[in-house]
């Protein structure tokens, strides 16, 4: 008998971003894996246990843990990350390798599993492979720029304008001049910094979006960088870790 | 006492999508306003209704039905979706004015509430307006884009790489060559077909994504396209209507 993988997103840190589709695939689980790593490993680990202790309430499971391997700094980040999904691709396979035949596994993904994280990517080679019985299944979830997003009372595109969604290292080497909108990610260097000169922008910014650590800072890229700069560089210094993400809105040109 | 407005977002058509915090917004509800249009009026009324009778449990509320205005073919886009959402600030007012002092109205959106929708902008231009005494909040449902990429067991972005969401209409105009990942909505004409020449894309293609009807399709766009096209007109008739949307993902570059 197929094993089942079930990739589950969980949503942004609310644990009511959860949907009725994910609670329903989380009560269908045996073993929720369990991989964080890094400086917020208790606290995500400790939010994972939690949303399953309110939610899978309709039968008996069991936490499987594993060490997550972590990003080698050598080479390209592309390589890198491909070097890095290699490795984890043994850890998932060691965790799927803890469920019996005909049982569930379930990997909780933060946000949105289509969006810079490579569960979909691994599990989809490990199914691939043909090394494991598996058939499996992907949940939609609030991703961390929705949750932003809908903080700040905003829309993602001006009227029929298209939004890009790019990391902090992609906005480093430039920003196109016909990208409208723009939501970065992964931002551990404050690019918006290099922006803030023009006066030709508004920021929606937030971390911890949706929990209780909550910041959200907007207004006139201009006015508003340096006070995003160190309210950033104390949070992270306050809590040892930073999930952050923001909206850039270049102004309409005028006509 | 101050109304409240709530922007709700309900999903892609899956009442399973619906999060924890929309059922819970839902049940402080009084009024629901309903204010669909067009050929599938009567199909996403009545999914809306679904999902109140079965999650709007905990209290009593009521319907509020309002004619939406169409939008005026004249002139060009911007502008004709500028004078629409004039003309629905109008009906919001009237739905608001239906609300009693201190009660709760709620605008279920489809989706995400920050995608290509106007609630957002119009609530908040009532809101700035001064006329009406009320406050308001934005709760994130998970996008139609999101309920795609998750059937099709993908990512939106590659590892490191942006996304870009736009329209149908933006990308008839053209894609510039650094886009690697392109989510297309709101495309009535089939504009993925002026790409299916090149040899150079995958799609992945769904209708009525999350719904009975749903319809998957993917592979090389240029082996593709042609089902798509002959697919969708099918659905389109037998429906009265057709909603889509698909990820266009350009070949990496040979190294």
């Amino acid at each position: 008998m197929a094993k089942t993988i079930k990739i589950i997103g969980i949503g942004a840190g609310d644990p009511d971003h959860l949907t009725l589709q994910a609670v329903k695939a989380l009560n269908q689980v045996d073993a929720v894996f369990l991989m964080d790593k890094g400086p917020a490993k208790d606290k995500l680990i400790a939010l994972r246990r939690e949303i399953c202790r309110r939610h899978l309430t309709e039968r008996p499971y069991r936490f499987v843990e594993a060490a997550s391997p972590e990003r080698d700094r050598d080479g390209d980040y592309a390589g890198q990350v491909q070097d890095l999904n290699a490795r984890k691709q043994d850890v998932f396979e060691r965790l799927i390798g803890e469920l019996a035949d005909g049982e569930c596994g379930g990997f909780l993904v933060w946000g949105d599993p289509s969006l810079y994280d490579s569960t979909i990517r691994i599990v989809g080679a490990i199914a691939d492979s043909g090394r494991h019985d598996i058939t499996w299944e992907v949940i939609p979830g609030i991703s961390s720029i929705q949750a932003l997003v809908a903080k700040h009372r905003t829309t993602l595109n001006r009227i029929g304008s298209p939004v890009e969604i790019t990391t902090g290292r992609r906005l480093a080497a430039g920003l196109s001049a016909d990208v409208d909108s723009v939501v970065v990610m992964l931002d551990a260097e404050n690019a918006y910094e290099a922006l803030a000169e023009s006066d030709a922008f508004e920021i929606f910014w937030g971390a911890y979006v949706g929990t209780p650590d909550e910041i959200l800072i907007s207004g006139r890229l201009k006015d508003v960088a340096g006070e995003i700069v160190r309210r950033r560089a104390e949070a992270r210094e306050a809590n040892g870790w930073i999930m952050d993400s923001y909206l850039l809105r270049r102004d309409e040109p005028k006509s």
